[in-house]
């Protein structure tokens, strides 16, 4: 079975790249990086019921399986290429399954061609519902965004709106409203779809002093950043983007918190020295993401929030952790 | 938890690679490719019950979910160098989580040692028990081992016994015989640690006309080299390699079928040109994993085997398929 599932989902990312000198077919791979590029690998498992609910549509999962592996090479601003996809499906009657393979493989490949990334390898196996999604991207020596260069003073900007993908996970049922229906609509497509920050993170190579993509949230996340730099961050509440369709589905202060704590929103958020901030934004908005200054990098460890009135906040949650924590999804 | 879990691991497996730019830690690692190599790459997935029985000891899963894919890369002729983890765990006690991550990182490091292999990036996940690891090698332009290059006449061969595994993994409860118990602790580690071929796949650069290594058994994976080379072969029953260990627990017909159908072997089965069968036997022998002729190839397609009295036999079974077999682990 282990070929014809993955035949099946090679026909759908058939992906013609010339540094692909062996794909699928073969006990590996084998490919050609290009001359003076390092290689950037990672590697994210999505599981059914805990990184996407039950009854999530299959070309959904597909998307969104390789949507968070690019996002990890977004924020790292390398260029993606190759992929491998490890798929653990349980049974079903053949037509069932069928169905479920091509709907996987349909979302993968949407994405995989929107980058021109292509499935050079895979395995699938019965088992439980998982998605592991390997991906490869190149970049210049000495020009990957990493985690460890922030220093005080820098500002700290994050791509897109924050908090949707949470909301949308909390409003998964279709409303009777259409107004708000409609919000849901952009919330579920949100937490779905995830648009990695491709162009973004090539766009802040050699500019942004640290980067990290916002898949457990915001002050988690901004917290690995800060350890990894040794550096400290200070956020204002009141500048976190909010979409219209989150502040139109709850009041503010749930906003807030799906916007601090939510997972899921493969936003980019980084740190750049004040004297780039203008011409990077200026940058970040002409390739549609946007970027929101929320803070600044102070010397004093931890991620602390600044509320409306100036107050320190304490925040209700500090992020996702889906292997600690059996309630979040 | 992702982050404690992947140190953990990352203690116990560091590898020190000048190649590494950027290991764990990072939303990718950066790794720099020798100039002048092509990588190869593979991807496998062990799923509890599936792969490896309820119960397994950990440093085997461990061991044996890094080896899987080790074999991969020695079919294809390339020098391991870096992998991935992708690790799904179910909820334990913190203390038995401990244990069984600590047990899972010692087998893998053991083995990644023993080939210089980095961990360099990771993702652990709350879910069902599964490991997919993703691994890299190195492999000169045109020199690696494919499937497709089998020509009628040539030579097949495998590396080391067949069939050991499958006979392991039916006799998994100790015997009070002590010459039994020990035939069946030998065959228990064929089937828990099996050793990739790694320093044979290297030797048979330039050399093997085809090359494929035995994971769902012989004759699947030999159909899978002859559909690839687009030939047949026909493979003597009486010259499968067979331990004495196998020989000694079971009778001659179920040991061929083991040897022909059973998955997990991890040996080699290659093609070579009749001319360079004696120096290429030669130098396997050297290594210390010798290999045997079992056959040849012939231009009808399909695999078909030759019993002791010439005739042409049936098997029961045509190998292992995880996906499709309910009954098989």
């Amino acid at each position: 079975m282990e070929f014809r599932l993955i035949d099946r989902i090679h026909a759908r990312t058939a992906q013609v790249r010339e540094d692909v000198r062996l794909g699928i077919g073969d006990d590996a791979a084998l490919l050609a990086v290009p001359a003076g590029q390092e290689l950037a690998v990672a590697i994210d498992t999505l599981v059914e019921g805990v990184h996407f609910p039950h009854g999530t549509a299959p070309a959904d999962i597909g998307w969104k399986a390789l949507a968070v592996n690019l996002s990890d090479l977004a924020a790292m601003g390398a260029t993606p290429a190759w992929a491998l996809l490890a798929l653990t499906l349980p049974e079903l009657p053949a037509a069932a399954q069928a169905a479920r393979v091509d709907g996987l493989a349909d979302g993968f490949a949407q994405l995989a061609q929107a980058y021109g990334v292509a499935l050079v390898g895979g395995d699938t196996t019965r088992g439980p519902f998982t998605l592991s999604v390997a991906v490869h991207g190149f970049v210049p020596p000495g020009q990957a965004l990493r985690r460890d260069g922030a220093r005080a003073g820098d500002l700290v900007f994050v791509t897109g709106t924050l908090g949707d993908a949470a909301a949308g996970l909390q409003r998964l049922a279709p409303s009777t409203d259409p107004d708000e229906e409609k919000r849901r609509g952009f919330l579920r497509a949100r937490l779905n779809r995830p648009q990695p920050r491709v162009a973004a993170g090539l766009s802040l190579r050699g500019r942004a002093s640290a980067c990290i993509d916002v898949s457990d949230g915001l002050l988690a996340d901004l917290g690995h950043l800060c350890t990894a730099s040794a550096v400290g961050a200070e956020i204002e509440v009141e500048r976190l983007p909010l979409s219209s369709a989150l502040l139109g589905s709850c009041d503010e202060a749930a906003a807030h918190d799906y916007a601090l704590a939510g997972g899921d929103d493969y936003e980019l958020c980084f740190t750049v020295p004040p004297a780039l901030a203008g011409e990077v934004q200026a940058d970040l908005a002409r390739l549609g993401c946007g970027a929101t200054r929320i803070g600044r990098i102070v010397e004093a460890p931890g991620v602390r929030v600044c509320g409306t009135e100036g107050e320190w906040l304490t925040p209700a949650r500090r992020g996702w952790d889906h292997f600690a924590d059996d309630a979040a999804r």
